[in-house]
């Protein structure tokens, strides 16, 4: 049996369900936002009573999806952790593989019929699944496993807070239907807030910076000695100008406008 | 985006090499077979020097295959631990599975170009390879997760031990090439030795039986009371008519009668 002349076809058991779309939106593991909580939405057509029975008794599970949003892949990949060398893509959790097979653990929090509950996880709404099995801590749980290239460069965790006036700016936007953005803001500055290979840094400077988020920044100072990032506001990416044309790519110019109406 | 018009088709990067010809060949998982060795033979048009770069440096690693021998699934399963009530096949390990993928954590022992030397496998040869990724503790590793069913009925193990006869008896064999007897004797009956719903019994008594081994029998006492099985002889499981009958459907009547004639 050759590889040439074998294919095996899947189709998707369910859908993952949860606030984030972009890739950006999700933490690189889902261990590091264990607040993230989703929902996967098993099809109409899978005997689900039958098939979930028992699930509910373990607290973890494995999660094995489609990356659909890639559809090619490289030999070497440049982690999320802006390392300077790239590594071969099997020792990389990276999407852009050979077969686009996701493989997340998440923290089960509840069976509803044909939706499961999860917490903890890095999916994208949208996102096609294909497995799911229990954790067994006995085959599963290798704590003192060596983390290869990952172990190399100790990571360094800030503290993310937000100013009084960026959390003002914040409850606004939330209560006005933007969701995603704290989280966005917690994953992206907890680790290397100012390190000059990130794409979505802007202004940067030796100790401040604004991170992008599609038409909003977050503005934001960083105080290395104590590993603190302080976010000091969140403000509108469009300019007056900007906001006067009525041209609105986003869809989203009468949210900047309100937003910045009632500052 | 529904299921219904959405399938995903993958091709193997690569094959499992290693004795274990038949599902019963291998323990329920990996890790209670540490000293099990593989090789994960990738195929040859993989750029293998970029692609695993980096992956020698983690100890374990996580490897996605495609359970081949299977092509049904049922919402309902019996999972190999005899137990009498069956559980759903999401919360289950068990290769009937709606989408057949299956997962394994794996030792990493050596990479030499396209192969990889792995330990505490699971898997048979000729399993078609779908991803390989490395084993992040960080991530991966939940040592406290609550364990389901699996964890109601505690389960105890037994040594297995073989008399003297016994031992040369399978030395001879596996000098005469028949390499899977020896785990294969360990991995069934280190668990539930006497089990009245095991299908490879014979001769079952309350403390004493015969494990079928294709067309060897491994004789075997049971001590309870202390945990121990005690493998007291193998043999084989032709009468003297069988072999002296040309017909020989499974190929191996020479080894029986030279197994035969030099006890």
């Amino acid at each position: 049996m050759t590889s040439k002349n074998l294919s095996l076809t899947l189709s998707p058991i369910g859908f993952f369900r949860c606030p984030a779309q972009y890739p950006y939106d999700v933490p690189r593991q889902g261990s590091l936002a264990p607040e993230a909580i989703g929902i996967i939405e098993l099809n109409d057509e899978l005997p689900c009573h039958l098939a979930l029975k028992e699930l509910d008794g373990f607290s973890h599970l494995w999660v094995i999806f489609w990356f659909h949003h890639n559809n090619s892949w490289r030999p070497l990949v440049c982690p999320p952790r802006h390392r300077e060398q790239k590594v071969g893509v099997f020792a990389s959790r990276s999407p852009y593989r050979p077969n686009p097979l996701g493989l997340s653990c998440v923290k089960l929090v509840s069976i509803d019929g044909n939706r499961i509950q999860v917490a903890g996880h890095d999916l994208l709404d949208g996102t096609p699944i294909l497995d799911l099995k229990p954790y067994l801590p006995y085959a599963d749980a290798v704590p003192d496993a060596i983390a290869g290239w990952t172990a190399a460069k100790p990571e360094l965790r800030y503290a993310v807070v937000l100013t009084e006036t960026a959390e003002s700016h914040l409850a606004w936007l939330e209560a006005n239907g933007l969701d995603c953005l704290r989280n966005f803001i917690h994953n992206h500055l907890e680790s290397e807030p100012l390190n000059a290979r990130r794409h979505r840094l802007e202004n940067r400077t030796s100790d401040s910076a604004s991170l992008a988020y599609r038409t909003w920044r977050a503005d934001f100072t960083c105080d290395d000695e104590h590993r603190i990032v302080r976010v000091t506001a969140i403000r509108s990416a469009y300019t007056k100008d900007d906001l006067d044309n009525p041209t609105d790519r986003y869809g989203d110019k009468e949210l900047h406008r309100r937003f910045v109406r009632q500052q």
